[in-house]
């Protein structure tokens, strides 16, 4: 039997201003930091260890797991920076309010944005200076893995790839994995473990800065999965996510 | 021609306090933190960006590293954790303060064990709670790798694998790399590069926190180096390495 264990970042600053963050590259506020830093001793007190991490390279979910980490002494642990694992692009809307967006064009608009399955919201342009083709980070990438938007299933069609070479390999290979991503990137995942419907997916929420146990098969099918913390905390967390894109 | 960027630690806790550190897992003092980020702010301000860095798996070279790229928003960098860049073993003197240690012994026996090239401490009993055996961060390594002592010499044969088998190969494939490591470690590296004899090599001391700039030929050959920053500054905290080892 294998554990893998998925971590949302802590709390943004674009959280925090209800905005449309996508790849924008912002950090985590001082609850953030907090977060990160009980989700470390949360995990070390459950006695877990870990022999490889893996990230994206937004440095909100960096952050996040160079904290964890330090709290659990594994600052030595070895870390896989894989962009496959950013979150969700969110085109035209990154930087946007998500109440104020919801306000101009309604409640059922931003909801089809946010959480539909395949409708993507509109692209950025490709010379808008929010748009990645000059980031360094991205610099070893073809221009066309470059999103300039993204609905949830382009994220899923880019994330899995990562967990079936690169992931999967190493959980099969005995290693102890502990993944710091992002709500939609860990979204990709749980609905590809889970079987989750392209209908349901949309419902799952997932709390900021909680780790997220997953046991695994053989087959690395989950036999069962939960959140390591106060039960009664995470589920108000998580409807906290469920309502941000609510106009008021 | 091709650039690398050298960087010894900042201060740790048993820099200040004076001790044999080796591999012990001491952390940075807010003296050292502070060291990190000024060189941080240095390698930016000068214009100098990174595709690669290398470190140890000893929190104080992580620390500084972190707070380094931090600085100059590289936090998604790829890291790779090398054990071979580890700070000499320093044997039974681990956790002895070198004042004392000089006290004791004499000045003269301190300056061996500390400059001598191809002199070591005694060795820890392999029983020691201090040797590094039962340390999950080696377990990857076989136990006549792991040890109990090191004089430079040692260190020497340790870490040149490592720049011949991965620093170098990816100097030559074009990457920008900075080394965050130790005052042992890091002279290893640079008495190889600058062809520094056995007996000199012992009168080099690099200071904490300072970026250390070689500029390499074709063939890895140094054609300069040099220290970003304050040079009077830096001069006088070479000096003060230097003099660390005296009993008063």
């Amino acid at each position: 039997m294998y554990k893998i264990v998925f971590m949302r970042h802590g709390e943004s600053t674009w959280n925090l201003e209800n905005r449309f963050t996508g790849w924008t590259d912002v950090d985590l506020t001082e609850k953030g930091v907090a977060e990160a830093r009980e989700a470390g001793r949360l995990l070390k007190e459950a006695g877990f260890t870990f022999d490889l991490a893996y990230t994206s390279v937004l440095k909100r979910a960096i952050r996040t797991l160079w904290i964890t980490l330090d709290e659990m002494d594994l600052m030595w642990l070895p870390v896989i920076h894989d962009w496959r694992l950013n979150e969700r692009h969110y085109g035209a809307l990154q930087g946007l309010n998500k109440a104020e967006t919801a306000a101009k064009y309604g409640d059922e608009q931003v909801l089809v944005w946010r959480r539909s399955y395949d409708v993507p919201p509109n692209p950025l342009e490709a010379n808008d200076p929010r748009a990645s083709y000059a980031d360094p980070r991205y610099a070893g990438l073809e221009h066309g893995q470059i999103p300039l938007t993204e609905c949830l299933k382009d994220t899923v069609a880019r994330v899995m790839p990562a967990w079936d070479e690169s992931i999967a390999p190493a959980i099969r290979a005995g290693k102890n994995i502990l993944i710091s991503a992002h709500g939609n990137s860990l979204r990709a995942l749980i609905k590809t473990l889970d079987g989750i419907s392209d209908k349901d997916i949309v419902g799952l929420n997932i709390p900021n800065g909680v780790p997220l146990v997953y046991e695994l098969d053989a087959d690395l099918k989950p036999i069962k999965s939960y959140y390591l913390g106060d039960q009664a905390a995470i589920e108000a967390a998580m409807k906290a996510v469920a309502s941000q894109g609510k106009s008021k």
